[in-house]
C-alpha cells in the first residue's frame, strides 16, 4: 500500500454542507494532504447547542459503522447508541407481536440521535488541521469549470467566492449544488413525494407516564426494539432515545380517512383520534395534544439524478445525489457509505479526481437505486404487511431457513442492514429468496401447525431442494 | 351562453413568457376584460427583427390552428404556412419513398416558422388596449400566496414586484415560475434527457445548388413534405420555408458511431462523413461544412411535474408544465390547446380562478402524459422503423383499413396531428389498431403481394372481422 498523506496535497476540497456526509467526508479527505474548507448554511451548532435540519430517528447498521470505521469514529459513536434486535408491532387492540431482526442476536439496528451524531463529526472534523469550517453560508452559484463557489454570509451579508480543485455538493435532499447541476444541462432529475407526510410525537420515560421504571430499565416501553403500530395506509413507530424517551413518528397521508387532514385542531378530537387507532400508547403521551399542535409535518421525497459529477470537478454524495424515504433506515448509512467509497476511489486513482469521479459515480448510482426502491417497498412492508398473520408466516418460513441455511440464506433485510454486500445484490438474493418462501408458504399453509416440530423439518426439506434447484 | 367580457373584470393576469403559448394566452385573456401584464425574458423581437429560442421547425396541426381559431388567428397564421401531407424517406443509396400521412388529401402538417408565428401572435396580444408587454424582465422569485413575481428588467438593472390576481408561467422548458414552485414543497418533478441533440443545417432554394428550380417550384426537394433521413440510431429530417429553403435538423446521439462525437471539425470530415450517410443531401447543401461548424448542438428533453398550479393563483402552461421532444411535432401544438382549455375552464367558471385552475390540470395533465409517451415512441419510429419494409407494410396495411373503414380505422398519428380528440384517446386508439394490424400481417404476410387486388380484399375482409370482434 502506498502511503496516501499527501496525494491531494496543495489541493482544496470544498464541501457544501457541514451535516452527517459533510462532516464525514472532511474527515475522510482530511488525512489525504489537502485543505478541506466545509460550508454550512446553519449556524454553528456547538454555540447553539442544537443541530437543525430533519429529525426523523436514525438507526445505524453496518453499512454506516463501517463508514465510520474508516476514521476511527465507529465505538465512539456507537457508545451512545441504543441497539434495536426486533421489530415489537402494536395492534389496535394493544397486542404486542415481536419479530426479531436476525436469528444471530448480535444483529442489531442502532438507534441514535441525528443531532448528537451531527456535533461528535463536526468535532471530529474540526480537529483535523487542514479542516476550516465555516457557517452561515448559503450557497448562491457554482461555477463547474473554475470550479468555485459563490456564497452569502448570512451572518454579515458578504458574498465572497471560494475556488478549489473539488468541490462536493454534501448539502442535502435540497442540494444548492444540485441545483446548480440541474440548470447546466442534460441532467437527469426526478423528485417524487409520497401521499404521506411525517410528524414527530414523544413518550417521557416510564416516570413520567405511569409505568413501573423497572418494567422497561426506565423507559415506557421494551427499549431494545423498534416499536411499529402498522394501520395499513399509515403508522406510527418509535425509536428509543438514551435519555429513556422514545421520539415517535406518525407516518400518515396528507388527505384521507386515517390522515393528517382527518384531525382537527381541537385537542379533545386529537385525543380522540389517537384512542381510536393507538389506543395503548395514549396513556405514554401525556404531551400528546400538545405536540400534535406544535410540531410540523414534514414531506417524504425520493430524489434521482444523473450524473453526480460535473466535468470532473464537482461531484454530489448522500441525500443531494438520492435523497430516499426513511423507511428502511438507510439514508443516513448508504450516505456514509458514499464517502467511504469516494475515498476509496481517490486512493486507488491515485488522487486523480476526475477519475475517481467517474469511478465512484459509476459505483455508486445503481446502489443508490437499489435502495431508494427498497425504501419504497419497505413502507408498504412496515405500515401494513407486519401487521398480517400471512406475512408474519412468511417471516417465520424466512427465519427458519435462515438458521437452517446460515450461509445460503440470507434476508434481504440482513444484508441490507447488517453487511455490507451491494445493495443491488441484497436486493437481488431478496427477491430469488421471496420466491422460495412463496413456494413454501403454498406447499406448506399455515393451519397453527408452525410450533410443531415437524413443519420446521418440513419448512428445511422444502427449503434445501428450493435452493439447491 | 353569458356575456364573458367582464368575468375577470378589474383582475390582473400575469403572464411569464411571451413566446407562442404566452402571447397565444394574452390574447385569450384581454377580452375577459382584466389587465393582462405579460413579461418577457428576451428582448422585444420587433426591435430587433428577430426571436430567440429554439427554432426546430414548427409543424402546425389540427390542435394548433384549433387554439389559433379560438382567438381569429387561423387563417392569418396559415396563409403563411406550407402543408406537408406525406413523408418523403431518403436512404443511404438515394432512393425516396413517399408516405402519406393520411387518405385524406385535404389533411396536412404546416410547417411554419418560429419566430414568424412568435411575431404574429405578439402583435395580436399588443393590439388587445388591455394588455401590456414588458421585455427584458428576468423573473428572479415568485410568491405563490401574494401572488406576485418579483423580476429584473435586465436593460435597467431594476427589480419590481408585480402583484397579480392570477400568474401564468408560460416561460418554456426551463420555467422560472416552475423552479419556484419546485423548491416550495410536494411537487414533483423530472426533467430528462436524451442521448441525442440536435443540430440545424441549410438546404438553399434549388437555383443556388445546381437543381433545376422547374423541377419543385424553385425549392430543391418536393417542398409539401416532410423529409426524412431514417439511419437507425440517427436521423436527419428537413422542413420546408416559405422562402423556397429548407430547414434540416440533425438528431444524432452525442456519442457513438453515428453521432456528434464521431465528426471531428475539420471541414473535410464533416463532408465526408455526410457523403457516406446522406450522399443525395450533400449537394443540396453547399454551406454544409460551415453550418455545422457554425451551429450549437441543443439538448432534447422531457420535464413531467405535477401539480401544474398552486393554491389557485399560480398556474403552468405549454413547456413549463410538459416539454417533450418534437419527434410528434406537438410541443406547440399541445401548448396552444392547454390555452384553449384553460380559457374554457375559466368561462365555464364563471371567472372563479382557483375552480378554473383545478378543473384545467385535471382535464390536461393526463394528456401531456400521452403526448410526452407518444412524442418518444416516434423517434423511434421515425429515425428507424420508418426505413424498414416491414414498417412500410403494416403502414400500407393501415391506410387500407383507414380508406375501407373511414369512421372506424383512423391512425394515431391521424388522431394525433388531423383531429381534436383527447391525445390519451388517440394513444389508446393507436395501440388498438396496432394489434389490429399486427394480426393481419401476420395471417398475410408480406411477398411482393401489396399490389395485387385480390390483397387489398383480404386485409379489408380480415380487418373487418377483427373490428367487429
Amino acid at each position: 500500500m502506498p502511503n496516501h498523506t499527501s496525494i491531494l496535497k496543495d489541493k482544496t476540497i470544498l464541501i457544501a454542507g457541514a451535516g452527517l456526509a459533510g462532516s464525514l467526508l472532511a474527515c475522510y479527505f482530511a488525512p489525504l494532504g489537502c485543505r478541506v474548507l466545509v460550508l454550512e448554511r446553519r449556524g454553528d451548532p456547538r454555540a447553539k447547542g442544537f443541530v437543525g435540519g430533519r429529525s426523523i430517528n436514525l438507526a445505524l447498521s453496518a453499512r454506516g459503522i463501517d463508514g465510520l470505521e474508516g476514521v476511527g469514529l465507529a465505538d465512539r459513536v456507537l457508545a451512545g447508541a441504543i441497539p434495536m434486535r426486533k421489530r415489537v408491532m402494536h395492534s389496535t387492540s394493544g397486542e404486542l407481536t415481536d419479530q426479531p431482526y436476525s436469528a444471530n442476536p448480535e444483529d442489531a439496528i442502532n438507534s441514535v440521535s441525528r443531532s448528537g451524531l451531527n456535533l461528535t463529526l463536526l468535532e471530529a472534523a474540526d480537529e483535523h488541521p487542514g479542516v476550516e469550517i465555516r457557517f452561515n453560508q448559503r450557497v448562491l452559484e457554482c461555477d463547474f469549470d473554475a470550479p468555485s463557489v459563490t456564497t452569502l454570509d448570512e451572518a454579515s451579508g458578504q458574498q465572497s467566492v471560494e475556488r478549489a480543485d473539488l468541490v462536493i455538493g454534501a448539502d442535502g435532499a435540497f442540494s444548492a449544488i444540485r441545483m446548480a447541476m440541474q440548470v447546466s444541462g442534460r441532467f437527469n432529475f426526478s423528485q417524487d413525494y409520497l401521499e404521506h407526510g411525517y410528524k414527530e410525537l414523544m413518550i417521557p420515560p416510564a416516570a413520567d407516564c405511569g409505568v413501573d421504571p423497572d418494567l422497561h430499565d426506565g423507559f415506557a416501553l421494551e427499549p431494545n426494539a423498534l416499536h411499529i403500530w402498522p394501520r395499513g395506509g399509515s403508522m406510527m413507530i418509535a425509536l428509543p432515545n438514551l435519555d429513556k424517551t422514545f421520539t415517535c413518528t406518525l407516518f400518515w397521508p396528507y388527505q384521507g380517512e386515517h390522515a393528517f387532514d382527518a384531525v382537527s385542531e381541537s385537542k379533545k378530537d386529537i385525543r380522540a383520534f389517537f384512542e381510536r387507532h393507538y389506543p395503548d400508547a395514549v396513556p405514554l403521551m401525556p404531551t400528546l395534544a400538545d405536540d400534535y399542535l406544535a410540531n410540523p409535518i414534514g414531506s417524504l421525497v425520493t430524489v434521482r439524478c444523473w450524473p453526480w459529477q460535473r466535468g470532473g470537478k464537482v461531484a454530489l454524495v448522500g441525500d443531494a445525489a438520492h435523497a430516499i424515504v426513511p423507511f428502511y433506515g438507510q439514508g443516513m448509512n448508504a450516505a456514509f457509505e458514499d464517502c467511504r467509497v469516494l475515498h476509496r476511489c481517490i486512493v486507488e486513482q491515485d488522487g486523480d479526481i476526475p477519475a475517481a469521479l467517474d469511478e465512484y459515480q459509476r459505483l455508486r448510482k445503481p446502489e443508490a437505486e437499489a435502495i431508494a426502491d427498497m425504501a419504497l417497498e419497505n413502507f408498504v412492508e412496515m405500515r401494513d404487511k407486519v401487521g398480517r398473520p400471512e406475512f408474519l408466516y412468511r417471516k417465520k418460513i424466512e427465519q427458519t431457513l435462515h438458521k437452517a441455511f446460515p450461509g445460503k440464506v440470507e434476508p434481504q433485510y440482513n444484508l441490507v442492514s447488517f453487511s455490507t454486500v451491494p445493495y443491488t445484490r441484497a436486493q437481488q438474493r431478496g427477491r430469488d429468496l421471496a420466491g422460495v418462501i412463496e413456494t413454501i408458504a403454498e406447499q406448506l399453509p399455515a393451519n397453527g401447525n408452525s410450533d410443531e416440530p415437524g413443519w420446521s423439518e418440513a419448512v428445511r426439506r422444502l427449503g434445501k431442494d428450493l435452493l439447491d434447484a
